[in-house]
């Protein structure tokens, strides 16, 4: 091993990356068993793909970029073949679904989650790895398809204990903005489609008058950086602004019709066709979805913040079909698990600190095999309600319950040779012992009272009923 | 999308890269979290790293790899630094340790799953992408350290259905290899002790004679490739030898003398000091053990297999140590996921096949919110017995009852308008109606009897108790 500071390793992670805490691994597997649960409920199956996909199975079709390709971590196998991580969940399925085409039953209905990576800046919030959790059908043009999808993902929502108004299954459809363009007199394959549809998918960063400047001649950033527009004039630039303008009578598509009235016949009133709803349209080729949370909730400084999104997806019946050459119907949604895990720990406000172990201390090393038996007895008399270990480090007991602290230990169980001889344990209350330290300020008077510790017979069932009176 | 097959990407996945089923999913996950409850008995808690590390801080350290750098997926940053996919999880809790040292309690414990990433030539059931299951105390030196892990280990076997005598933990240390290497005449220095390291990590593919090779005068093998040997004399040679001769008296070490009198304290019969057991001792500093499944299982070919391995793990003092130029106690244990599920799989046997959904059938298009109604009360009702979905395809009647047998349904729910007139309901046993078609064998017959189908009243009770009587 390498003494010499200059040759060690320095111990850090790369930008963009994070390690996870108990609490935040713990609230999320919670999270996500009520999200599967709700999901096998629907008929939906798990089905996995691996993290690692030729590039060109992929594609370049990055639901929130604009550059193609750019945004991946890529990289050589030894057949000189391109390798990327997956960006996301629904690239990967399409490939899937393309490669067991014959074998799958159709409709195709499947629910996974996973870690998907983004090679970008990262930032505060902003993370290079994160996870998803998809449900997808595939196989299904009907509408009733994208309308299962919002349904189930507001079971999800309710299920998870937002109640009604807290949150909203919003509803579009690429088809609107299809019509309206048609409308305006550009066709199918004039190549100014993509630029008004990137200019409409920058509608949740810009006011409508900067989207103007990209659909009309283009746009000058502070920076003094020049985006090209689309040169629509301005009776065009109109029509398409309305869309996006609570205060205009929406526009309502074929689909986006029978979504809705769908939904209303089953009485989901929180799945809501809303016309405004702009998501990465030149993904999706129909509906398009979008969670969103609307209550307040207050940040780390005590602000009111709205949520806002947790998460979304839609109709995407080009990317299973771009392997076969002729479009497959496919729709999904994708939640965004760290984002609705945060909603979740802010809504609950500052989460309990869940109960670290009961420890048992080592005051006596040669009777190391006493309380070995002890801690595995309580252990088994315990079962899940909480943890128990024996200490393993060598230190003394002062160390011992300080480190008791620091595993935020409910109590401690202590067996001296004066307890053993009489066979007696003391169980000490630490979350109590810290009330009481706050009020006794001299050490004798502590010896005397020894609050918040309490001698029981060294019997299993003794002592796991005090630990169960120092739990609740 | 392209229509010109030319231009179509091809669906396939990279090679040993897999996509998983639903069947080995549920029954990973159920596999894990018994290990986790175990785990967490136990006071340990879930810690997780990301994916990609700075190469230079994973290091050099496979635990089973002759080749330094090699076996790893690395790639460069936009700032020109190297990363790397994880090769396990051992490496990154080292640097999650030593970046936040005097943060965390100690000794240190904790656990985590996670898939890992090895850039070998796949083989037949060798994938470069497969999950582990990881459990370590950083901050322990002491050997009730490692006999703890070992005794968790084995109550996550007992946890997992193992009886006594199926499964053991063996445990050796790498301290009863140095002490022979010094009594040989070989200092800590001298470089021979590495090849002689190597040459002993061979012995669970080599027998005895072809080891006696590579630590005397080297080995040619089958291809005609030749390994040098460690130069050691034919006396020298002898007493490695002996240490991995079962017929030899065991030469035990002071940490393998007590972890053997810790674990048979603590009644633990299962975990076993054997001085044979060879595993990474380049790697580990001290304790080594190995999780072994004794039992015979039949083989896809009906073959008897004796399953072997499912885990193993060991000391490893100097991997936080590295980038602290001190060494620091850690010992751990980690579970070859897949080898565990697919031994629970053989097991068990072929596994009953999952039910899958309740199947609602869409006879009558124009009452599309008569059967969602039907759907969604009587999911709510089965709650999470069966998943209950309408068939939300554009088919008819004959390919939703072939849907409904793909996706494994229990049964199907059907109404036409007649039924509706009635407020009646079928539903239709398919398990039942397999058997019967195979003793029927004309139209009129099965008409008539029309086996395995039942008429109840159009009511949500009615209609759930039907289906749990055709779940039993």
């Amino acid at each position: 091993m390498a003494k010499n500071k200059a040759n060690r390793p320095q111990a850090r992670l790369p930008r963009g990356f994070a390690d996870r805490t108990p609490a935040d691994i713990r609230r999320t597997e919670a999270m996500m068993a009520t999200i599967r649960a709700v999901y096998e409920r629907w008929g939906f199956e798990p089905v996995e793909t691996p993290f690692i996909e030729y590039a060109d199975a992929l594609g370049k079709f990055l639901p929130d970029e604009d550059r193609p390709n750019e945004g991946v971590f890529a990289f050589q196998d030894d057949d000189e073949q391109w390798l990327s991580l997956r960006y996301d969940l629904t690239a990967p399925l399409a490939r899937m679904v393309a490669e067991n085409f014959d074998r799958i039953p159709k409709p195709y209905k499947s629910y996974r989650a996973g870690w998907v990576f983004r090679n970008e800046k990262p930032g505060p919030g902003r993370f290079r790895q994160f996870m998803q959790f998809d449900a997808d059908i595939v196989g299904a043009a009907s509408p009733l398809a994208d309308a299962e999808v919002c349904m189930m993902a507001a079971d999800t929502m309710t299920a998870l204990g937002f109640g009604p108004g807290e949150f909203a299954i919003r509803v579009n459809s690429r088809k609107v903005l299809d019509g309206v363009l048609s409308d305006i007199g550009l066709p199918d394959a004039d190549p100014r489609r993509l630029t008004v549809l990137r200019a409409i998918d920058k509608a949740d960063k810009f006011p409508l008058s900067e989207i103007a400047k990209l659909l009309g001649p283009g746009r000058e950033d502070e920076s003094g950086d020049f985006t090209k527009g689309a040169g629509l004039d301005t009776a065009q630039t109109d029509t398409v602004l309305a869309l996006l303008d609570p205060d205009e009578t929406p526009r309502i598509s074929d689909d986006l019709q029978r979504i809705g009235e769908i939904v209303a016949t089953a009485g989901y009133d929180s799945v809501i066709v809303d016309p405004s709803v702009v998501r990465g349209l030149e993904y999706y080729t129909g509906a398009v979805f979008e969670a969103e949370l609307r209550f307040e909730v207050k940040d780390d400084k005590g602000n009111p913040v709205r949520f806002g999104s947790v998460g979304g997806g839609g109709r995407y019946d080009g990317l299973v079909g771009r392997f076969r050459g002729e479009d497959v119907p496919a729709t999904g949604f994708s939640v965004g698990v760290s984002r609705l895990a945060a909603a979740l720990a802010l809504r609950e406000g500052a989460a309990d600190r869940a109960s670290g172990p009961v420890i048992v201390t080592v005051m006596d090393r040669g009777a190391i095999a006493d309380y070995m038996a002890l801690t595995t007895q309580l252990r088994a008399a315990l079962g899940d309600e909480v943890p128990v270990e024996m200490y393993i480090g060598d230190s003394g007991m002062k160390a011992q319950l300080k480190y008791a602290d620091r595993r935020n230990a409910p109590c401690v169980v202590i067996q001296g040779s004066n307890e053993r001889e009489a066979g007696k344990v003391q169980i000490k209350d630490l979350a109590a012992g810290k009330a009481a330290a706050a009020e006794i300020d001299n050490r004798e008077d502590w010896v005397a009272a020894r609050p918040a510790q309490i001698e029981v017979d060294a019997d299993i069932a003794a002592i796991a009923a005090a630990v169960r009176d120092i739990l609740k």
